[in-house]
């Protein structure tokens, strides 16, 4: 997605090899109309899978999310991060670590909401280690609906994100692909 | 807001006399048309007040900011929630108590988002006990930036928010006002 690289390069920065800092538009002060175009691209590019349900994890992937599922008609569903378990019936939870912050959650939601008949399309910010998304199928999985696509606003393809859930059977789509990254350098890698 | 009153009734539920679950549409699950609705009726509510930015909490207040953003055509931010100080000059902090969760924790915003110049409108899901609408008002204040407007779309009346607000001089807009809720029971009161 063109407008997106070329955002990337004039807002976005790399600290050193490994983080891409993109506050300024993408998770922390957020661009509506860029979002917006954003969710158009998901919608095209997934339209034909008869999507019922988005699903995204707080806080970044929300606003993606929620313009992808606007433009397919269907609700979209924010799975939460949980510091400890929550023992219900309610809920499905799964151990997801995050690389980026150093910790653990339980990814978290109602059981209610995902339902077998459901097709799901998930998408989220950054695709980088895989370990969200990891959660995420195992959500969606447990609960009987089936996941139909996998969407990233940008991927660190030089991280093993998409290896992961090529070994699951997936094959996620992103809008922007990242080859590499060096103090102040961002080159994108063609899809 | 007719449109969001009538959902609440039809798809909210009142745990007891405090809680109203929402969250098969606002805060969980999430209805992207209504959300757009929403960001509809904000715009249109504080359309004449030179907004350049509207600002919210994580997670829940994403939502309904990023629609009221998309309509004003300006950015939005997304303040978060920090468990500890970070030691940083380009953060503001400020801590809040959070009567939901029974916790505590540091609602945080890059320096860098919030200039002199701009005209914020703040937007979250609930107003109820006003804590966190009281630490967003500190952090666009100590900014230098103007608070133009409070936005909720659900406003537990019943709760001081409201009045805590006021004694600060801004007085909030709720698109629905609780006025009791009881086990399997909502009541709305006047704006």
């Amino acid at each position: 997605m063109q407008l997106l690289k070329d955002r990337i390069l004039r807002d976005g920065y790399a600290l050193g090899n490994d983080i891409l800092l993109v506050d300024s538009f993408i998770n922390h002060q957020v661009d509506p109309e860029m979002m917006r175009q954003i969710g158009m691209e998901f919608a095209r590019i997934f339209g034909d899978k008869g999507v019922t349900k988005v699903a995204t994890i707080a806080v970044s992937g929300v606003s993606p999310a929620l313009m992808t599922a606007l433009e397919l008609g269907v609700p979209m569903l924010i799975m939460k991060k949980e510091v400890s378990r929550i023992l219900s019936q309610e809920l499905l939870q799964t151990p997801v670590h995050s690389y980026t912050r150093g910790n653990d959650y339980l990814l978290t939601a109602k059981r209610c909401f995902l339902e077998p008949g459901d097709r799901v399309l998930f998408i989220d910010d950054f695709l980088a280690n895989g370990e969200a998304a990891m959660g995420a199928v195992r959500i969606v999985e447990s609960s009987g609906a089936t996941l139909v696509g996998i969407g990233s606003v940008i991927e660190k393809a030089f991280q093993p994100g998409r290896e992961k859930l090529r070994t699951l059977g997936y094959e996620p789509v992103a809008l922007a692909r990242i080859g590499r990254l060096d103090e102040g350098v961002i080159e994108f890698e063609e899809n």
